[in-house]
């Protein structure tokens, strides 16, 4: 105990992460967080930046202000390159972090199933600066849509395309529908966005496919009150900058839109290839390395996946989901594991998830819920998923503020961040109808 | 009455162009509203986004969103490249946009003194991407202060130079001082953010140069207590990526800082030049239009140009300064005018400036406010500015989340919208030191 104290590194500081580094801080070890940014993100939340209705740093807490307190462990910016396992080593770049239990959690990013060149036609929600790039899309559409004497183009211009049905999806075309209808009335003086045509494109035959089906009815109904058109059993076969082709039961049909969003797939982060190839573990279709019962890699003990880029199984061998309460208990499970093996102590319970179920929101008022035995949907739902998602907001103040904006939104159907910033250019580039060819 | 209405173009929906429109809500008028940006900033607030302490949504408001209710009113988005003055037309590429009278208020962008060079290594406060660019850098500093093993660019690291000691150059080391000393305490491992250096150059021989002098007196006193450094009668002759080169007395001093922060100059609109081209009136020094005693261009009675952009004066000649109380003074004078003049009436008043005095804030609790017979400093100054500031945000929840946000952080001394956002690489690029050459 006297020498050197054990090094934990932990690679991530999403919700995995920070769980892990929280729950050793008590341990006598030395931890290293590393991120490519210098703050947490609440994920779960990015739709409603895409959508005006929070800022940036209402749902992002800076990684140096989490762990303040927490003498035992050291933020470190920058990008992991690799690793050198048999040295127990960390590789960023030049520079080489030794470890002697590495827990990498370094998520998952947009997955184009093969079709990275849809990227730039349709950004995902997985990063703030993606978050402000379709807030910047959806409002120059309206710009330009308000602007544009072509009726053709200006139909174009008033459809917004969303790919995927899951919860982000159905949160995604319920906040486009709230902005479209409420926020921005009496906006503009040449459109009415209420008439703005909102598609939501979801491969299974229902959307909100992990819910139970009555759910997934319940939400089918809201959205079709909302105003979004639901096709489901729908695959994307292409995305151009002005629309998208969209295949159901061999039939194609194409629909003329400037705006596309992506929620549909996702893949690990690349770290996890690099570590199936050191370690000749396996890694599945999405790019998720396949982990143990103590979420170690076989033959590794001291090395630990987490989160989205672990495929790590319910005991009957299904798989866990990517979400978050998966990641926060497996953090959790992780330092606790390493909490013993420091002491010294035998551990030998496996990861089990504790599910306690799912919720989505669909728009004001409604959402859905699936907890436990309780499946229920409108109001109370509603008021539950927001309770909830508050709770887990990393910075106090960031619940406050958060409850406090959505309060005003609620009350004025308002959403004050509805700003077009960044990179110029969108809105000249949709004056104009794209020229075929 | 019953033809078609007087046509208001505004070009610029700063704090010039909006008072017009406002003041132009129940004139039988038809207004359009142009900017380049969807949205109204409130500029004197940008050094709280620079330093995380506010959002940009805190201090932007949607431009249809404050017009929404005025029916009389529309909105553009776009950018005015020309004048067809004889045909009254405003030119926004091969559009033309007819009008009655015209109000130009576009405002004021940085001026590096004949050196637009230096721009890319100093950015300065004009937008909400400079900003955010700002933070970035001044964030980034500091992790690759924490990063770098060398002594040397660990002190380049942590100085930082702001350039202009008037308003904004002092609000900006303040918030930077408050930031580093306090802020980020405890918020790493290997330096200690308190110990940084903040030097303030200013070309004249006092800060607040428009203040009167003992409140400059006062604002050095508060500056020093800060630990900022405090250059007057300096002027800088060169920026580059990991120096500033500043003379005083005929002396060069060389500074070693990777953080250079613009708040010195500041140059009208180009529209300007192009007014004076097609009208023959004079620009002068600062690009700023020299204007009538009702704000219009000699002979040329529909075209008024008001802001940053005019070069108007008090009774006696003496410049009036480029600050938001004139602006929005001669907004509301110019739709005066108008409502006179398509009521037919006589209307000679010139436009007078109503002087209500000036404000800075230092940093928590300290401020200096010149106003009338009144001049004080400290603790009541403080709150009179922040007072007055938080009156003149456009949008009522702005007003009130800004209130609580500053609560906030003058409760905790935090800052919670310190993210590193944007363009990847600056973190990166500062992690060593530059290479000579």
């Amino acid at each position: 105990m006297a020498d050197t104290p054990h090094r934990v590194i932990i690679i991530g500081g999403g919700f995995a992460g920070i769980r892990a580094a929280q729950n050793l801080h008590y341990v006598p070890v030395e931890i290293t967080l590393i991120d490519k940014r210098n703050f947490h993100l609440f994920q779960p939340l990015l739709y409603q930046v895409a959508t005006g209705g929070l800022s940036p740093a209402n749902i992002a807490a800076p990684l140096r202000a989490v762990v303040r307190k927490q003498r035992n462990c050291k933020v470190v910016l920058g990008e992991v390159t690799g690793f050198d396992l048999p040295n127990k080593q960390v590789l960023m770049g030049e520079e080489r972090l030794p470890f002697d239990s590495l827990i990498v959690a370094a998520g998952a990013g947009n997955f184009y199933f093969g079709h990275p060149e849809w990227e730039k036609h349709a950004p995902g929600l997985k990063s703030i600066e993606e978050a402000t790039e379709i807030r910047a899309r959806v409002l120059s559409a309206f710009e330009a849509a308000e602007h544009t004497p072509d009726p053709t183009h200006r139909d174009r211009l008033m459809t917004m395309v969303v790919v995927g049905g899951g919860p982000t999806g159905v949160e995604m075309v319920g906040s486009i529908s709230e902005l479209a209808r409420h926020t921005l009335r009496n906006n503009f003086r040449t459109i009415d966005p209420a008439v703005t045509r909102i598609i939501l494109i979801e491969g299974h035959d229902r959307v909100l496919p992990p819910f139970p089906e009555k759910l997934s009815a319940k939400a089918l109904i809201v959205l079709r009150r909302m105003g979004v058109e639901v096709r489901t059993s729908s695959h994307v076969k292409d995305i151009q900058a002005d629309h998208v082709m969209v295949e159901r039961a061999g039939q194609i049909e194409r629909i003329d839109t400037s705006t596309v969003i992506w929620a549909a797939g996702v893949r690990a982060s690349p770290l996890g290839k690099l570590i199936a190839d050191a370690t000749g573990t396996t890694i599945d279709r999405g790019g998720r390395v396949v982990v143990g019962k103590d979420l170690s890699i076989p033959n590794h003990p001291h090395l630990f996946v987490v989160g989205d880029m672990a495929a790590a199984t319910y005991p009957d061998g299904k798989p866990l989901p990517g979400v978050a309460p998966v990641a926060m208990q497996a953090g959790k499970y992780v330092a606790n594991v390493i909490r013993h093996r420091v002491a010294g102590k035998p551990f030998t319970d496996p990861f089990h998830y504790w599910d306690k179920g799912n919720m989505a929101t669909i728009g004001r008022n409604a959402a859905v819920v699936d907890i436990y035995f309780f499946r229920f949907s409108g109001w109370f739902a509603w008021m539950t998923w927001l309770f909830v998602h508050l709770m887990y907001l990393v910075a106090f103040q960031n619940r406050l503020l958060v409850l406090l904006q959505w309060f005003w939104n609620y009350v004025t159907r308002n959403r004050a961040a509805r700003l077009i910033t960044g990179e110029k250019g969108r809105f000249e580039s949709l004056k104009m109808p794209v020229k075929p060819g």
